[in-house]
């Protein structure tokens, strides 16, 4: 990516393996098909992550503290071509 | 799917059986019927999917942990045709 | 419905009755008068239904789990005519 | 109302006794001032009322289960004339 | 307020003490001073209320039930002139 | 402040400190430098602050109440200059 | 940063390396390469932060209170270049 404009950088990474991580969580892992000006998505040989919350429970002196991580992404479908609404999106970077 | 722009490559799909994942989690499996710019979407002989959350108790050393998973979808409605509102859907693949 | 558009496809609905499901789980069931690009809906001789949720709780080995479900929902209102902004829609289908 | 386009058939309601459903569950009661095309509305007359939860614990065998009804709404405030945003409105029904 | 549109509904309170309620259950209370097509809203001699919610705890038969009630808001701040952006107003009444 | 309009309003406050609220409950405090019509914002010699929750638990008769309250912010981080983009702020008003 | 406008600001800090704090509590740190009107943000060597709660529980007379505070945010990813949608993002500052 060498050009100034967010989507001319984006544009860089078509046809390369990128990770695609959604509002909610999600992440989508695929090859950069297409992409237009609202950030809507295609991606081929797409795979679907699935996010993990994990609740971990310490103990200082008597107290019980709760700590909430989120743990690895496990993959949940593997898709064809996958279609993904820009607005769900966080950020996109090669993988 | 072999068109540069999202849209194009969406078009592909038509008359395809696709999934319709929403933001809420709920999912509908159907027939492409039709769509525009704002990804309104019509499918035909749809089905209506709910999703379940689940929670996992564990325990280590003498410390319980809860872990909220994702439980699989489960069929709640056949619906005839469905008219989807955009902006409420994550992601369209073919099935 | 039988046209590649989906307000064309809308279109083919009105003057039956339809399933309006909103963004926060409510429902309006009613003969379907009006609509526009933005998805404003009117509907006629309509009744609105309320979600309910339940915990249902199982017990695996000594270990409780929770599941939330989505029960059925329940008749709150019959309403004459009401008119429903678009961007609290999540789909509408024939009932 | 019996025109075929949403506005059209709000603005038949002007004049009259509304009750108009806000996205956070609070509703307004009150005399149907003005409208513009984004459903920023004005009430005359106005009653405010508020949602209220309730949790009903049941017991079934012997297992405890937890159900989150919306209870009836209670008057909050009587106002005079109230403009709403529309980006808040859900529903609006005439009284 | 004797106008047909909510803006002139509006503009009508110029120079009154109105209460504006957040989406976030906040409040300010002040002289309207300003407000463009967005409803972005500037108000003098402001005060700012914060939302308390409560708990409230009954038992019926030998069930415990919770219910949640929003407690009366409290002044928080004495401000001179606040800005206030309009996508986060809920609605506007005079004092 | 002495203009009709809101953003001549927000003009009058250029090079003074200025409180911006964030919808998350986060406040930056400092210099106001430049804004534009999205209320991007950008403040000089900013210092960010970070919400803090507090659950007060009272107890009446022999039932107890929670009650959560807002505590007071705490200064988080020192900035030289940030940009803020307008859609996360709820307000803007001089220290 | 010495211009009168949002953007103009902003452009002022590229090629230095920046904090981008995005709604979901997560951050990116990295050189600032490319944005755009709607804030869409490349950065480049980038780092992912991930945010970490705690919940800090504190005994008064006999009763337990509980406060979540936001603890430190963790180093989870190290990515090349980075593409953030705008509207995702809280503020950006000069590392």
């Amino acid at each position: 990516m060498d050009s100034s404009r967010p989507l001319d950088a984006l544009n860089n990474s078509r046809g390369k393996r990128v990770i695609v991580d959604l509002k909610n969580g999600w992440r989508f892992v695929g090859k950069l098909h297409a992409f237009d000006i609202h950030i809507n998505t295609v991606l081929e040989e797409a795979e679907e992550y699935e996010p993990k919350n994990k609740t971990v429970i310490t103990q200082v002196d008597e107290k019980t503290s709760e700590q909430v991580v989120l743990g690895d992404k496990e993959l949940k479908r593997k898709l064809g071509t996958v279609f993904i609404r820009g607005d769900t999106i966080t950020n996109i970077s090669v993988q």
